[in-house]
């Protein structure tokens, strides 16, 4: 199956997107930072198929996304914490909250980040963390970095023969 | 099946997983900001089948995240560029770009964003938009919006409930 070849990507979303799995396990983050660890609360707040669930919590745990711990001997129960790696995980979802609010919320947001002091609300924005700039084009571009493959190199070399091409085709037209 | 109850989840990250598809859907977004348009192209980059790639670009066509043009009249040939929304998609690229690069790079970044003018490397953050702070726990909550459903009012009081009960936990552990 082509899907294998994803293990062999080097593009950080796409390694990142073969550990979260896919949309099930984001909402299961979504649910542990929610607060949620055990089986059944995802399970209820998800309505995912069992088999699905525990496949997807498994893989979580494999990630180290999710750290399983035993919180009953008899009967064994257990229940599903975010590791340090999991809850690093929360700006992706905090820019995914953002862009559906955007996008998708025609009756207002349904979810909202806030101030947890004065409840003001916030606006989740992608930034450079040492300029503090938002990370837009063509401000910021994204490039091969010292281990990229040379499929990776091409890939990128695209968009800046693109971008290139672009910008000329734009000074004609003006 | 239980996958269609996603269209009335409320949830903004939810609905954006809804319209975004999966991960194919993602790369196809991350190759289309990388200045990719054909489908010959996607098709390269990505090594999905032909007819899985064929239902991505659609759905991606029908959220408006990429729009259809056809560029050649005979033989009728199609190619599909980012929308507005689609571009506003970047936010979440990058978050998971850096999220990738941290956690699943052991051997160095292969993708990297840049200040396109000094090529200084940067390093994607989600701040608020409003004082620049980072998104980060405990500073910033995720709380129900005006348009929440009764569901979604009580994942995120649970949350709530659980956060209080972890500090008073901590502070007994102290």
């Amino acid at each position: 199956m082509r899907r294998t070849s994803f293990k062999t990507m080097d593009c950080p979303i796409a390694r990142s997107l073969e550990r979260v799995g896919e949309w099930w396990s984001i909402l299961i983050l979504r649910d542990a930072f929610a607060g949620m660890t055990r089986f059944d609360e995802f399970s209820r707040s998800l309505g995912v198929a069992p088999n699905m669930l525990t496949r997807r919590l498994q893989a979580l745990v494999k990630s180290d996304m999710l750290t399983r711990r035993r919180y009953s001997a008899r009967p064994a129960r257990y229940e599903y914490l975010l590791t340090e790696r999991g809850r690093d995980f929360r700006a992706v979802l905090m820019a995914m909250l953002a862009f559906g609010n955007r996008h998708f919320a025609p009756e207002g947001p349904s979810v909202i980040v806030v101030d947890a002091t004065t409840g003001a609300a916030a606006e989740p924005i992608v930034v450079d963390r040492h300029s503090g700039r938002l990370l837009d084009e063509p401000a910021f571009a994204v490039v091969a970095g010292p281990a990229a493959s040379a499929a990776t190199r091409e890939r990128l070399a695209l968009r800046a023969a693109r971008l290139s091409s672009q910008s000329s085709a734009a000074e004609t037209a003006r």
